[in-house]
């Protein structure tokens, strides 16, 4: 039984005047430890990144860098063919860029998490995968690296000793086999029943598959998508419910 | 008399598949000292990024952050009534993916120069210069400034104590004050005129203004600009006259 | 005194994943008579266009073309100094494009307007309202121009004949001389006094100025935008004024 | 055998102040009777736009518009996983782009050409062939599609009465089965080869295939890609050879 848990969220998504919603960064900021700053290509914008890095270091939250594909019009949600040396071009590039705003604010980048359909690209493409980590290895080799359990990134981070964190999806469906059931729509889901759904995975180590069945989960943080359908109420009853059964949401990096 | 000297010159200019000629960065790598990587904003994709300074770092050059407006069609020339705020963090943002790609290389970041009208804007505006320089000081205070003597950002680094490095422009004429003279068309030079040029100033610190008249001008690296028209020409002839003199060319850094 | 006018609002100003607000687009479209398209380069990709003018055509509004500055982390509200060439050709792609779904849809393109600081560029600047007037003469000369009263380009559009219409602005404050005071930030106005001063220039053709002095103005169209504020608010207030009145809100080409 | 051909090839693939090579534009257009303009999305800004429509005006060449991927930094080679829908509305905004530009200068648009991914994507993508088709029919149902033989995109033409014309790929190798042997790098090529080879295509409606068997092709317009190494000299031999034989270099729409 966990008796402390990392709340990772995405930040920083806006783009000059867009933002998602009324200031979600503000609102979702208080209910975190971790937060993977969108770094420009997908979403974020350099002073929107200087704001949510700022207002995560006020706040004592960590900070990760969150690359996706150059994609802005797609949110990053689209898969794009390139090559495996374009991509981790693109991701040391976004890297650096986040990592300079928090040497501005004096806090150290605390992990790196791919964005959208980069994320599930590193799942599962091994070329892309272990040139991603070798990169990794030469500019911070003790950089920690939010994975799904089990995936291709997740393995060929273990191998080269690259530090991983491994995410629990408060907001996914789980199949039988312990692995996320996709659907392109995730729709409006039950706060109380998704803050239920996080406490048993903390306290339990399992989750209730699509199927009925209970299977066991490993995890070190748990992931809520700030573009889920409402999910700063999501995120509130989440950590409501936490708070309450004493489990303490902390960086794991702390 | 100088018997050394810095030589800096624009570099990764490229974008995606497009380059300026017939790829001029490893012509003009072999004659430069330092060069100034662009980083994405008016030219500069992170691939074109990580082929220049892994070459700059084959070749011993210096490599520094040449950061721009967000400005791609127009490859940084024009001006954007953006905010100072806003500026600076698109500055410490292209300065944090350049510096990710030197640490990749396993070389220091060595200096900080604007590009075209952002250079400009430093070069006039009282609040962007001092915004940038604090900027600076907290992320990085060591790294020097490649500056137009007695400009507002060289004044401004200079209270501040950030490092300035002062530019000689090998491809530009002066007037009687020792101030550039700004033309919208550079025109096609002499490279014997241009070497000439650069030595008369390496070894008497003077150059010849429009007017007639012989001007003092003080400096610690000559910039020649790679998109002036025959600028490979240009610097090989600058370059070698340079070598036949005795002057050692070498970054201002070592 | 006017028995009718047109209500003229920008739509289509999202981009990709991003929206201002609660999908303002379908809240605003049923008190309109005519849009201002956003037309990909501040604002507004091919698919958000598509939308808006199929819901425009459906709901037997006006379509008009709005291009921007190429500024979309700006949202075309910076000036860039770029020629009046390259402005030009900006602006006959835009508007090509934005046409090419009025097309689709089997609806006219109705207007032209110019956004944000584009818009204010036309109104000073002689060499660049001209040269877009003259290109509009080449491709539509029966295509009315959405000007400020008085501009450059109002004059400019009258002396080659290419059709104007004139536009009071709802949300901005008024001076003594009958043109607008420009503020940084508009703040969050009174739904009552906007639908008011509306009816006053609708029924008398006056407008109360910032000196307490009611000055005499001339229009077709009223302008309420759609970043104001609490924009919804503003324009269903207004709307239901103009209906009690008995004043036909209906486009200027119909 | 054929006593006319016309050639297309792609033209305004500069980007602000980049293009391929020496000015291709200007050269190429001599010896073509059909360009593909690149409409601002992997290539192509609104100037250059201006520029290539104007040169090709004045030259009597046809116009035809070359929609891609949005993807500069990519040059369009890279596919993206969008849905139909959303590529059907980024290829209409660009054909009305193009169109606009057309208009300018008192020229029909004559057809419309996918570009790199995007031309492959139709070519095997039923869903979205099927959805482009549909769009163009209704914004123009004589605009005919350049195509590759037998692919998806030629048969949801043909089923639909939307004008096709096939193409023959100067700088491509053939299959026994009439179709292109893709390759990654084209390399460089022989003039001399490849003007004999579109000579016998047009004189005797065979290619020689990669197995040296000698295999029967349609088509009604040549090919050469401007960005194929040594693009000029490919198509100045191939003009010649052409020439020489007495085949009218004409657009198809003439």
């Amino acid at each position: 039984m966990k008796t402390r848990v990392d709340i990772n969220c995405d930040m920083s998504e806006g783009f000059g005047a867009w933002m998602f919603g009324d200031d979600t960064d503000a609102k979702m900021m208080r209910f975190v430890s971790s937060i993977n700053v969108a770094a420009g290509f997908h979403a974020g914008d350099p002073s929107t990144i200087a704001r949510s890095v700022r207002l995560a270091k006020e706040q004592g939250v960590g900070v990760g860098v969150h690359p996706g594909f150059r994609d802005l019009v797609g949110f990053g949600r689209r898969h794009i063919d390139a090559t495996s040396t374009e991509l981790v071009a693109d991701c040391l590039y976004q890297l650096g860029a986040v990592r300079e705003f928090a040497r501005l604010n004096g806090t150290p980048l605390q992990h790196f998490k791919l964005h959208g359909a980069l994320y599930m690209h590193a799942a599962r493409d091994e070329e892309f995968a272990t040139a991603l980590v070798d990169g990794l290895q030469t500019v911070d080799a003790e950089l920690p690296i939010l994975v799904m359990d089990g995936t291709v990134i997740h393995r060929a981070a273990q191998e080269r000793d690259q530090p991983v964190v491994r995410e629990f999806y408060a907001d996914r469906d789980y199949g039988p086999d312990g692995t996320i059931v996709f659907t392109r729509d995730v729709g409006m889901l039950d706060p109380d029943r998704v803050a239920a759904k996080v406490l048993q995975a903390c306290q339990q180590r399992t989750v209730g598959a699509v199927d009925g069945s209970t299977v066991g989960i490993e995890f070190e943080s748990v992931c809520l998508h700030s573009d889920t359908r409402g999910a700063v109420e999501l995120m509130t009853r989440t950590r409501h419910a936490l708070d309450d059964a004493g489990i303490e949401v902390i960086s794991f990096a702390t």
